[in-house]
């Protein structure tokens, strides 16, 4: 898809050996537009993207926040035909008030019992994701092969350095589909849209993604069911906590050479062997 | 602040020399809550930030979403006295219609003649940015120092690894503040909600962002003034050109060996030096 890079003309000053040097020319760069997301003409949210998979961004945003569950749940989606431009998809859900834009909905979700609060965060989320499934494991050597194999598919970050990327993987370590964007929601969003669009059970996966672990990818990942989220970089307290309660184990810091486990460790087999002291 | 950082259990997992070693132990990560902002007992918005520089963080996000100019604009920010958390800012402003909420307002200002685009995105903010006034240079040696003057400063990112920072630097390369959060936009807005309280000229100043430059950031360095924004990480393709509209120099890809000019390069001096070939 022709709209996902774009060039422009800029100057590189690098200062090796202490010298400045500077090169002008036109580099290549990730694209960003606005999409707006409209469910039975009124709009829900807008998000910056890059363009490409919008369908299944549309899915997994609406699937993250708990407005369908099954790709019945979502009749039509489909570009607007009232602007030029493929930056508007309205859609047409199976049943259900219309809802509030999204961050309204937040705002009467989060306040639980105690007002507004990072558990009551956590219970918006496990109140829709209720009871936990018994979820399948996976060997340690295969979550630490998975940076490698995402960067590998990133095929705009390659030419870029602009996007990040969510990649789904089985446990065996095999690539189920990789999606890049601009922003990290919006891979995760397209990767597991794909998911629901294409039926896929993501019980026994390993949802692999390039940036930190924030609640709301953790949210994300637990909306669709996904069982093992492993990040490249730090988790926050309340991603911790939102993965421990809703059966989502949580890996942080992979990045080849070492990992760390978050929540819910039984389900990381660790081959056991000896440590060589250096 | 207490709040910022608590300790959660955790197994890392090494493998240096092919072996696998475990350490299971309490470590330190950043705490992450929601944060709601109300005008006038309506919610704006929902933010999910690192606590902590509140106030500023409310001052930076109305800035930028051009709902104040001047601190004068807002006439009293205080934490909700009916929710037992300090997750809930109601703000009364000093005149104006009541504000909707951020989304649907950015639904109306990005329809432009075109429908939704990047350029109509543009647009919107070069509205309310009005005419570009003539702004301060930089030394391209003084943008070079700042990743490592940032990093300096980042105390809850040295002992999570867990949050972005946002600094404004003088042109001679010295440190006016620096904010750090989970989210590079609440950074960026805690940072420039600073200088809007403490009516800092920051025309001639730089703003440096520890993450990459995304068209949100440019948007809230355009609002507030700041003249030249430099960036760790790549630039999008609408960040370039917002930037370039609105008057700011955009520098990306700033991590200390080199640097990347992507608009107005007029503005950062480059001392003349030979190049030596190695």
């Amino acid at each position: 898809m022709g709209r996902r890079t774009d060039r422009r003309r800029m100057t590189q000053v690098s200062f090796a050996d202490e010298q400045i040097s500077t090169r002008t020319r036109a580099q290549t760069v990730a694209v960003e537009e606005p999409l707006e997301i409209r469910v039975a003409g009124t709009s829900l949210t807008v998000t910056m993207r890059l363009p490409g998979d919008d369908m299944e961004l549309v899915h997994g945003l609406l699937l993250g926040e708990g407005l369908i569950h099954h790709r019945d749940d979502l009749l039509v989606a489909r570009y607007c035909a009232d602007t030029d431009t493929m930056n508007v998809i309205d859609v047409t859900l199976a049943e259900g008030p219309r809802p509030l834009p999204i961050n309204a909905q937040r705002t009467l979700v989060m306040h639980g019992g105690c007002g507004l609060c990072g558990k009551a965060s956590i219970d918006a989320v496990t109140a829709s994701v209720g009871a936990i499934e018994i979820r399948g494991e996976v060997d340690v050597r295969v979550v630490r092969s998975l940076p490698q194999k995402l960067t590998e598919e990133q095929q705009t970050f390659g030419r870029t350095g602009g996007t990040h990327a969510a990649g789904l993987f089985t446990a065996a370590g095999e690539t189920v589909v990789v999606r890049e964007d601009v922003g990290r929601h919006n891979a995760v969003d397209k990767v597991l849209g794909w998911a629901l669009i294409n039926d896929r059970d993501v019980t026994d996966d390993v949802l692999m993604v390039s940036s930190r672990a924030s609640f709301e990818i953790v949210q994300k990942a637990a909306m669709a069911g996904v069982g093992i989220l492993s990040c490249v970089s730090a988790p926050s307290q309340l991603a911790i906590d939102a993965a421990a309660e809703t059966g989502v184990t949580l890996i942080a810091f992979n990045r080849g050479e070492r990992l760390t486990i978050c929540s819910h460790p039984e389900r990381v087999l660790i081959p056991s062997s000896p440590v060589h002291q250096a």
